[in-house]
């Protein structure tokens, strides 16, 4: 008799925004004359239109799959090397950083590999994660069994090392002084809070993690969004790094690809667990599940590295950062206790009137119609908190602010 | 201290086909004045280009991510209704199956749909495969931790059970006798014999399936190729399929999308086990560690569906289909045994002279310069056997077996 995987039915409730899109349908159900005035900054999912550097290139490529003599089928294992070479030139070694094209594993976005990544680590392995967080990252380590029993009332999981990131403490993690974890996830810029590391603070995790044979997991995701000097723009900034980290990237906040699917993920060939290359690991993974990201949809992101493209995205990201510095400095205006919005398209604000997280959402939802991500989906310690983004266009973030500000 | 998934250390050698890739290229280094003489009839991976009611459908959505107004963002978990929709009205309601667009999962591909189908299913639950089959169901269960030990010698793990296909019995598995699997698999038309199935003998496992609370993962990603009555083109053409089966369906080799990454699982709502939906812990699966297809590839794959889209993928399967039958009726001339390639693009020949699958290889690649791919890569049972693909352009095919002629 067939059965299943248990582990999934230990997950409390749906994907956080698949429960937020369903809230917000069944809203816009039961209240139709509202129905169009709703502004969604929940989701992280932009909304400005590709550039024309990338769709001339979709475009090129397209017509080459027209042509049996330049048709592709199949795509390497781990990626085209004209990719993966863009990726390593112009994200690593223009900062210096030793990284080589071989290292570089493309794949269909940054969610799956940090999804993914998890399997090909023993399933007693202890996870650490930043609280908040992005929900994926405990959530696939649920599905694999990792997390032992779940505590409805404090929303924690009894094999989860919580690595609180409140105002007290700036929204930075602290490194563990009890139990060493193995894998250690960490996200910046972050997601949820906008908070971001220094340099010599990133040192100090790269630093226990080489010392306790430790795996880093570094998401990088938003690093495209980092304004501020001091704030390293890759874990491999650090010396030591290739010893101890993966690190995921994605082209979905810089480039705008949420619904064109491009990411990568980074594993050094130094690094190497109970004498295996990690390397090699995934390499076996991507070459047993998965087939390549589509030659198309590579062509795109090559065409992100080129020098009209970089100049592209940076008015796609500068955009969102205007957004973002309005959000932020009028909720300030307004009192809201507010932070992040500087390196990162995220606004982490505080729900006023001691007010939960999904109460502050219905609340936000029913009187001005504008859709948040309440914190408390991230993890315990964003309890009371919400999430705004800046990836709305210009006027609907002008509306949002203004509504707020009348609340 | 870190750990590394052991399961992934029990693998022995890599994936198959990485293996052959290594190998050809080895051959072409060493022998520069033939390198360009060799002709590819190993991996299936299609040689056509991709046809123009495709192309115009990817080149509109395309411009319309470069327009604020028609972009899109992510895609919905579960694939845009408009692809699920036309999957559902032409695979199965035209032929009368009980399939509706909600219970149809748009993903990147069937390799990984049938690699990560396993992660919903209990790790102690038991596999049957068809022996010879597609390595990645057995691969992914290793990966998993599934199949108990691996007995080099026998190149069989101790916890799958094994269903022989041979010449003795058609390339037909038997229904277990013995110990009851919990999740079977079956691929028909096959992957790499090219047999196939009849209804009567598939609605034979869809009862046994229901009677015993088994599941069917059924891959039917060589459907288009099937030109004899009497040959189900899903399983749901059966009886009771809706209560026991899964089935996995690809774009890559009818409409040539093995670059472009599409493919579907359909999970009926009816199909529970341990009175757990499937359909629930799939969708939760596909929120948690996928963010969908790309919208572009989303419109080609809708465009496959429209009538000019189904007369050129006849053209294209029929292209293949001519060299299917050269291979099949030219290595019949010359005295091989083969069998195949009338439902499906491979015809599986037996390696002459007792010689072992890669022995084959060796021989076939220094002496003509022909790669194929061995048999005993899919299994023990395909030993001394060995798979030629249909997917070459026609004049290679025909220069192949020609020189396969004067061996």
């Amino acid at each position: 008799m067939t059965k299943v995987n248990d582990n999934y039915l230990k997950l409390p409730g749906s994907y956080l925004f698949s429960t937020i899109a369903k809230k917000v349908a069944a809203y816009g159900e039961a209240n139709p004359d509202k129905k169009d005035n709703i502004i969604r900054l929940g989701i992280g999912d932009v909304t400005r239109p590709l550039t024309p550097t990338i769709i001339t290139a979709m475009h090129k490529a397209v017509d080459e799959m027209a042509d049996e003599a330049t048709f592709r089928g199949y795509a390497p294992d781990l990626g085209y090397e004209f990719l993966r070479k863009a990726i390593a030139d112009n994200d690593y070694k223009k900062r210096g950083c030793d990284i080589e094209a071989d290292e570089i594993f493309v794949s269909d976005g940054a969610k799956c590999d940090s999804g993914n990544i998890q399997e090909i680590f023993a399933r007693d392995n202890k996870i650490a994660v930043c609280d908040p967080v992005y929900p994926v990252y405990v959530d696939t380590n649920v599905m694999a069994g990792r997390t032992g029993t779940y505590d409805p009332d404090k929303e924690t999981w009894s094999d989860v090392i919580y690595m609180p990131c409140t105002s007290e403490n700036g929204f930075a993690p602290e490194i563990p002084s009890g139990e060493v974890p193995d894998l250690i996830y960490l996200c910046f810029p972050n997601n949820p809070t906008g908070a971001t590391i220094t340099k010599d603070a990133l040192q100090k995790w790269v630093d226990y993690a080489n010392e306790h044979k430790s795996v880093i997991i570094y998401d990088a995701a938003y690093e495209a969004y980092i304004s501020e000097d001091n704030v390293p723009h890759t874990i491999y900034e650090c010396a030591g790094a290739r010893t101890c980290a993966i690190e995921l990237r994605s082209f979905s906040k810089n480039a705008g690809f949420t619904g064109v699917r491009l990411g990568f993920t980074v594993i050094p060939k130094d690094l190497e667990v109970e004498g295996t290359k990690l390397h090699s690991l995934w390499a076996r993974r991507h070459g047993t599940k998965y087939n390549g990201a589509p030659y198309i949809i590579q062509r795109a992101g090559e065409a992100v590295y080129s020098a009209a493209g970089q100049e592209e995205i940076r008015g796609l990201v500068g955009y969102y950062m205007k957004n973002a510095a309005y959000i932020l400095n009028g909720l300030k205006d307004a009192g809201f206790e507010v932070s992040g919005g500087v390196n990162a398209p995220y606004i982490w604000l505080k729900a006023p009137n001691n007010m939960s997280s999904w109460e502050f959402f219905d609340y936000l939802l029913s009187e001005v119609q504008i859709v948040g991500t309440p914190g408390s989906g991230f993890g315990p310690s964003g309890e009371t908190y919400f999430r705004l983004t800046a990836f709305g266009s210009y006027e609907n973030t002008v509306k949002a602010v203004d509504r707020m500000k009348q609340l």
